[in-house]
């Protein structure tokens, strides 16, 4: 348990003067836990479905579709942008498209999510996994990024989904609560589950890889359901796979975020898979999960997307209690603890990348002001 | 993180003899922390559709029907005792049941859960509630229990939904992954919600002190969704209510279990809210479950029901993990994280029963042998 939510935000004894940070980087400095004027503020889905242009141009079509036409995909990208001034974009893609590009029969149904209508299940299934060349198999999402770097003044984020994410869906053919079939398919055939993690990470790695090489500035990786697992699960059957990935993105050199949802028994272990940042939900006050992942890597988050459907003063309370637990620490990134929900008030997304900027605003030169 | 899955099981120093523990008590001495001869065991939707016959009584008949026919909900409730000695029955009934009692249209669609077809929106909705008499309203749970004490040679379970958890099905209108329209109300309208808790929670507890009076010998409160709350939400919106219902069952004497998924976080607070025995799911390890609750209130739980879809092996190895533990700590009882699943084996669940039992048995005279 954390402190009430409703005290004003505390000062850090001696704000670090943050000289050359501004608007188009501090969302990088802040990956580098480096002093910034302002915390940097994004949202996961800040393109979605809360945007009325956003809506209009989905009707009629499908969101593969939509990922693999770069100048629509540019273009939903730079949406939010034309109402606040976010510090970081957010390519406008799918986790399934990679493995969709792999070979798999992968369609996104609207209000549901990803379906998988041929499953991975029977012993030759891995082979139908074709190994995935960015360039040949989603030049699509590399023009795209190429496109945006053109247009954008904040870093461009990349991203990914993570192997354990991906292969629930394709395990489990869609959304799943339970997670049951992935679960009973590790436990019980661990060889081939590891084939698949290895498989998944390699088409991972190379598919960031090609974003970095296109223009991407950092990346991030979603391993939304992770938070099924239980920590004995997760070193055995994913974090092996997940450390490859973020070695094998050590050599570029982007910041690396790692996010998931209900993660909070397994921050310690997402810590050590090797993110630059780690991404948390909700569930954990900040200055906790921060504590658990370690102070000498930057955390994202976690306002409860949910609240963003309450009246704005209850917004504020719960994002000043964010702030003030992140107490000023260099490498805070607010953000969700989850993607935008689709009912969101345009306004108060708005409001609060303003609040998140006035309220850590820090003096550029000599550290006197308080922030 | 804990220890590896793998090794055995480590005895205590000095197991206490458990004088007079026997299959008929040791569920209820475990609930009060005294010694037990074994740790008892018993599984949440133990009478559930992993089970053939309960899948034919089904066939064709609404769940809430089943419910209200007492001789039906005896028969359910022992059909596991046909295949495994576990320890404790718990009612065959729905944590609807009050609720459709209390005036609202609830149904519960197979597959997908409670459905509730004019959910509670508008500030005039609360009106729709009507207090719960539960010998005039639910007249056939009691006439359950009372058969069932006939026929049980183990100590009984009642049990209720909680007031969040409830109301979430009647603010949403049915499962939720996000319960963003019962979080809106809560933020945007607290006294409403307040007065919601209030309704719901002295609905629960006349339902639960009415299932004490006709023989239940231990209550549960299936906070099943809270999790999705951050502690500070828990803090301001649930646990008074919480608090009181617990209060409020005090004075009967039987043990009272509070369960929740998802609420590693929340572990505290629900200790704070005043039960004996606190459920936990799989996500947190049982030994830091069991810190984060006091070593002075018992534990249940704690194995991911979905690993029992995994060959046995893995059952098994997973189900030594709980065991080594809870150390042999008096005051575990064995459950699953949540609920058995459907495509579950009868037969994983005989074997773990019978594992339990056998690897946790104690001297029942003078402490000399091993468990």
């Amino acid at each position: 348990m954390g402190d009430p939510p409703h005290e004003p935000v505390e000062l850090p004894p001696d704000p670090p003067a943050a000289t050359g940070s501004g608007p188009g980087d501090r969302f990088l400095r802040a990956c580098h836990r480096l002093p910034v004027d302002r915390t940097p503020v994004w949202f996961m889905r800040q393109a979605g479905r809360y945007l009325p242009e956003y809506r209009k141009l989905r009707l009629g079509r499908d969101i593969l579709e939509m990922c693999r036409d770069p100048e629509l995909a540019t273009r939903v990208t730079l949406l939010p942008f034309e109402y606040m001034p976010l510090d970081a974009a957010i390519l406008f893609s799918d986790i399934m498209v990679p493995v969709a590009a792999m070979g798999m029969d992968v369609r996104i149904e609207p209000g549901v999510g990803p379906l998988v209508d041929d499953p991975l299940r029977g012993p030759e299934d891995l082979r139908r996994l074709r190994p995935l060349d960015p360039e040949a198999d989603v030049p699509y999402v590399l023009e795209a990024i190429r496109m945006l770097r053109k247009e954008l003044a904040v870093p461009l984020i990349g991203f990914a989904g993570a192997p354990f994410t991906l292969a629930s869906y394709l395990v489990e053919g869609g959304p799943s609560r339970n997670h049951e079939m992935t679960k009973a398919f590790m436990h019980g055939d661990p060889e081939r589950w590891a084939m698949l993690m290895e498989i998944l990470g390699a088409a991972v790695l190379a598919f960031l890889l090609a974003q970095v090489a296109a223009g991407v500035q950092a990346v991030q990786i979603f391993d939304s359901w992770v938070g099924a697992l239980d920590p004995d699960d997760y070193t055995l059957f994913v974090l092996p796979t997940m450390r490859g990935i973020f070695d094998g993105l050590a050599e570029v050199g982007v910041p690396r975020i790692h996010f998931g949802v209900g993660t909070g028994e397994l921050l310690p272990l997402m810590r050590q898979a090797g993110a630059d940042v780690v991404g948390v939900d909700w569930r954990v006050p900040l200055h906790e999960a921060w504590e658990r992942v370690g102070f000498d890597v930057a955390i994202q988050g976690n306002l409860d997307p949910a609240t963003c459907l309450a009246p704005w003063e209850a917004v504020e309370a719960k994002a000043l209690a964010v702030l003030r637990r992140a107490a000023g620490r260099p490498g805070h990134i607010f953000n969700l603890g989850h993607g935008v929900l689709p009912g969101t008030p345009v306004a108060t997304l708005q409001q609060l990348v303003d609040l998140v900027h006035e309220r850590t605003a820090r003096p550029m030169e000599d550290g006197e002001e308080a922030w």
